[in-house]
């Protein structure tokens, strides 16, 4: 017997628990003081009502043997599959509903898709980034190449021909740094792409925070893609989702690697090794994308992008660097009088009771850096930005 | 860029999706008939009272911002490992609540679980078997060394010593063939995997069903087994959630190979590529374990053994060999006049109406045999058995 060794290589860690831990140790000791929290990046918000309904019928027509349902359909529900079909029609994309495949979230999906691939391809990754992407390839023993982003590039990398590349993750709006991609980036990544056979795993969790028209939203608005790109999608963050669980997959059916149809493979993959998301959290996933639910959520997502003005204009107003804030709810900045990012998390929150997230967690050129989301209540954000605009007059 | 060449090594189609297509083409072709599913082992009872109200409840949580849930806990709620620690207390298992892990159902941790061991294990796994083992070993790359059931050791095979292995699936009350180990039989595996210094992936998802107070409920109940067996428990057939997904596993603390906890090991896999199961599925998972949701789950896994009763009763009377039945929900025949799976299976759709599951695609010690189940209504159980009659009647 022997284990997956490749585990053993994996940093001690997941950096979000290593954060709670930090936080509760603070917070024990220091029962008195009044944290704010805008570190991990959790939603506050609760579910719309068009969710709130859809999922209140949903069980009751569980608890009745007419309307009861049991296994729901391989890649999820015709109902929800479409009216994704009819929200991707909106950006400009059409998809076919066999192109949709549902899930229980991003995160699942963007570790388990590694499974239809080689393990001696050659991964390439933006650094910083979610370190998700990171350590599913380091537990698959693949051989990790970075892309640099930093303040000159406006965490913005773009491909070096000279590297070759089998699997490319992107992640517009980014997490951690707030950056957006434009069309005209993309392009450049989708054609580096096809000219080395590569596949971009694009993790879209964020779209729903991109206000700028000229911005994309899928990179499938980018000729080409099609044939080279598979897109992640959440509800998570777009829905208020963390803790109801559903998210979704395109894979185009015209993405060929080594003869296969890899929609084929996912689907393979996913049929004996998952067994679908609960028709309740599917019903709820489906009234997102009603008129009601459109209009519902937009609303929530136009406070969350409010604080992050609040956050964007203080930072502004101190001088101090950052992307983000615009077209996403993640503000990356950097650290005040060149601190490290761990000793400004340690700073913050011992002197201050803000919690952040050290830029360092996301790779090494997060080093110096910081990132604070939008997700809090109005009255915390203010809060911290009061005490920000503190700590910076005493430097 | 190379795919993962052994997903061209699986078969073309999962066994239940070709079933369902085959049965959709026979029921297009003839609308006039009325055709009775035994076939894939889905429920058909709603979710129970008490676990619709939990649901309710949960549901109306998420719509306000003072009780709302975003991410959970890395292993699922406190409050559901608790309940679930507290039924093993029942069976005379002592379980810490760190070793249970709450999932989206078994099939899912039965495939993910292979992510922590190394490629190269030699794996054993029983003929005939749930396909999901053999087709996520497959996927890995691993080479499969079967145990032969049959007829002669009743579907129980026990272990042979001079064959090496390090993972070692066992599924009991069998899946398809509905047979149970007894507690001595267990031992010679427990025993077995400690010598070998394997690891037993003991599927249990069908422990409710077991009525013989003398057959084991839990690998735990064999003295040694928390040194070398990690269980997998389902609510699906328990309480109904095929179409709700809630399941658990289980590894000790003290399941240590190559020198690292297992549990530790799954732990990071978990909180790196899985988010956990949505809060309202646990709110309904909890319900189950409750004196109210306990007593209503048995007495819908009394109206589906009753139905096996009646399967297994009309088999006895016309003669024919089975297993399962009495602690399963499924029955296990040979098929009559030496016919083979498949071709039973097309002469009961096509001549009776009656969609049952071939022997066959559950390994090739399953040719001849075939599987029906208990989980269709009272009024199709009795309508399929009295139609059995008259098929061998007229043989």
């Amino acid at each position: 017997m022997r284990i997956n060794d490749n585990y053993l290589k994996l940093e001690d860690s997941y950096l979000f628990v290593l954060i709670a831990k930090k936080v509760k140790e603070h917070a024990a000791a220091h029962p008195e003081k009044d944290i704010i929290r805008l570190g991990i990046g959790d939603v506050t918000m609760p579910l719309v009502p068009a969710v709130i309904d859809a999922m209140g019928r949903a069980v009751a027509e569980m608890g009745n043997a007419a309307t009861f349902k049991g296994y729901g359909e391989e890649q999820g529900y015709a109902f929800l599959r479409e009216a994704i079909c009819w929200y991707y029609a909106k950006k400009g994309v059409g998809l076919r509903d066999d192109e949709v495949f549902i899930s229980d979230g991003a995160k699942s999906d963007l570790g388990n898709i590694l499974d239809i691939f080689s393990a001696d391809n050659a991964v390439l990754i933006p650094d910083p980034v979610y370190p998700v992407y990171v350590d599913t390839n380091i537990m698959a023993g693949r051989s990790i190449t970075y892309v640099n982003g930093d303040s000159g590039n406006g965490f913005l990398p773009l491909p070096d021909e000279s590297v070759k590349a089998d699997i490319i993750y992107l992640c517009s709006p980014n997490n951690p740094t707030g950056a957006v991609y434009s069309k005209e980036m993309l392009k450049i990544w989708v054609d580096y792409a096809r000219e080395n056979g590569a596949v971009i795993l694009f993790d879209s969790a964020y779209e729903i925070f991109v206000r700028d028209e000229a911005l994309p939203t899928s990179i499938y608005q980018i000729d080409g893609a099609k044939e080279c790109a598979i897109e992640f999608c959440s509800l998570s963050k777009t829905a208020g989702f963390t803790g109801t669980r559903c998210g979704y997959t395109v894979i185009p059916r015209n993405l060929i690697r080594g003869g296969a149809e890899l929609n084929k493979l996912w689907l393979r993959r996913q049929a004996t090794k998952f067994n679908g998301v609960p028709y309740i959290v599917q019903r709820g996933a489906e009234a997102v994308f009603s008129a009601d639910g459109m209009a519902q959520i937009r609303k929530d997502i136009g406070y969350y992008m409010e604080n992050a003005r609040i956050i964007a204009d203080t930072l502004a107003q101190l001088g101090i660097w950052f992307t983000g804030g615009k077209n996403s709810p993640y503000i990356w900045l950097k650290c005040p009088n060149g601190m490290s990012s761990w000793d400004f998390f340690d700073h913050l929150l011992e002197k201050h009771g803000i919690v952040g997230t050290p830029g360092a967690g996301f790779g090494s050129n997060g080093e110096g850096f910081f990132r604070l989301t939008a997700f809090g209540s109005r009255e915390n954000t203010l809060a911290a930005t009061q005490r920000l605009k503190e700590i910076i007059k005493c430097r």
